[in-house]
């Protein structure tokens, strides 16, 4: 029996708008973001999508994505299951640095590889760092052996995955439709999983704000359907798809 | 060690406002109702009041009075478990009928007992009724065989009960804190069994809406002190309670 996967990328923060690391920061939406949300909602009710569960992270961006996107679809009722795991990938001490900044800082090259590199995280952050994230109450039952003081996309993959397996995969079965609404990096870290793309090529993918890609998943939990594209699976108008998608991934280059 | 339980009725719902028998029917919050929430977030957050985990019933109102009153307290990210077993009573065939209505057709006095007697439901909802609620998605799962189609007082006791026993009191054990966002009759049924107030008392007890009702729990899962009133368990100010408390009891004779 097939069952179906949606992920949802929140919208715009108020710190993406302002152009910092933002990462385990518990930035909240802006209004363009609260918009992006609601109209995500409005592309699923319209493809006839009605999910069973909803998992999101620990962070108000990606909860209110989905309370926006379910307020749409009349299904603020649905079950939610919310963990760390699902997290934005923690930027370390870079976290509430402005990236132009960072650039001049430290030089656009080392800049590239602390935010594209499969492998390198940035530097850890620092009991001092004004935004250390990880003292937030939220946090206070994750033991301090897995809790992250930085993190590259290997190691995003490594601490997402167990949720998936664990806790996602199971609410899958009976075919039924599971919402997941989280950060660009632990869905772009799930999406390489289901995709099998790999550690080279994923610094590629772009995975776009408020629009939802849909999986179609087979008893193993891997997509039915090769896609050579992951914006194949996007609901929505595929030309505007991809023009957002390409304006995430020239933000770097612009602020250089 | 003792722990903590909040209890919070929603606020004013827009059938509320229209004096209409809502029992199941989703009704959402009116914008009174919305702004009652939000103040019961502050009111929290000032007492010093930090839930670990909120329990809701199905119904939007619920829903998101409690998710307006975290978002007030930067809680939004707190696990939320939510069942049918917290709705409102259902009112069966009175759902969607005006209150002043019914008087006029059944009679002042059958409707007051329908009302507010103990153990007498009003009639079985008709699977012609415009607003039957049974067929909504979200009771989908629930056997047909514990599913209300009308319930006194009585009725919600015993279909509530075993949610608290069973659900809400494991949550409570370690000292931690539980908030319940629910319903006029789910939370009179819940504090009749928290209070021991027996069967020909309970009638006389209303529950403000938009005010947290704190109780400090033994290990017994019952309070720790007696009151004389569950309103000196509330939140805010004592005077303002029970002028609002009063309103919602004149509410029937007033449209008699």
């Amino acid at each position: 029996m097939t069952s179906t996967l949606i992920l949802l990328r929140h919208g715009q923060s108020t710190w993406n708008a302002e152009n910092l690391f933002t990462g385990w920061w518990d930035a909240d939406l802006s209004e363009q973001g609260r918009s992006e949300a609601a109209a995500a909602g409005r592309l699923m009710a319209e493809a006839g999508l009605r999910p069973d569960v909803v998992h999101t992270s620990l962070q108000t961006r990606a909860i209110r994505t989905a309370n926006l996107a379910l307020d749409e679809m009349g299904l603020l009722w649905l079950p939610v299951k919310r963990h760390w795991r699902l997290n934005e990938r923690h930027y370390g001490d870079l976290t509430g640095r402005n990236k132009a900044q960072a650039t001049a800082e430290f030089g656009e090259e080392q800049v590239k590889v602390w935010r594209r590199s499969y492998d390198t995280p940035p530097p850890a952050i620092t009991d001092t760092n004004e935004h250390n994230p990880n003292t937030d109450s939220r946090y206070a039952q994750v033991p301090t052996d897995v809790l992250p003081r930085s993190e590259c996309l290997a190691d995003v993959v490594n601490r997402m995955l167990p949720y998936w397996f664990d806790v996602i995969v199971p609410d899958l079965t009976g075919g039924r439709t599971v919402l997941v609404a989280a950060h660009g990096n632990s869905l772009r870290a799930l999406v390489k999983h289901l995709e099998g793309i790999s550690d080279d090529a994923i610094s590629g993918l772009d995975i776009p704000t408020g629009v939802p890609l849909v999986f179609e998943l087979g008893d193993d939990a891997r997509p039915t359907t090769r896609a050579a594209d992951v914006l194949d699976r996007a609901l929505g108008d595929p030309a505007a798809i991809r023009a957002a998608a390409e304006a995430v991934a020239k933000q770097a280059v612009t602020n250089a």
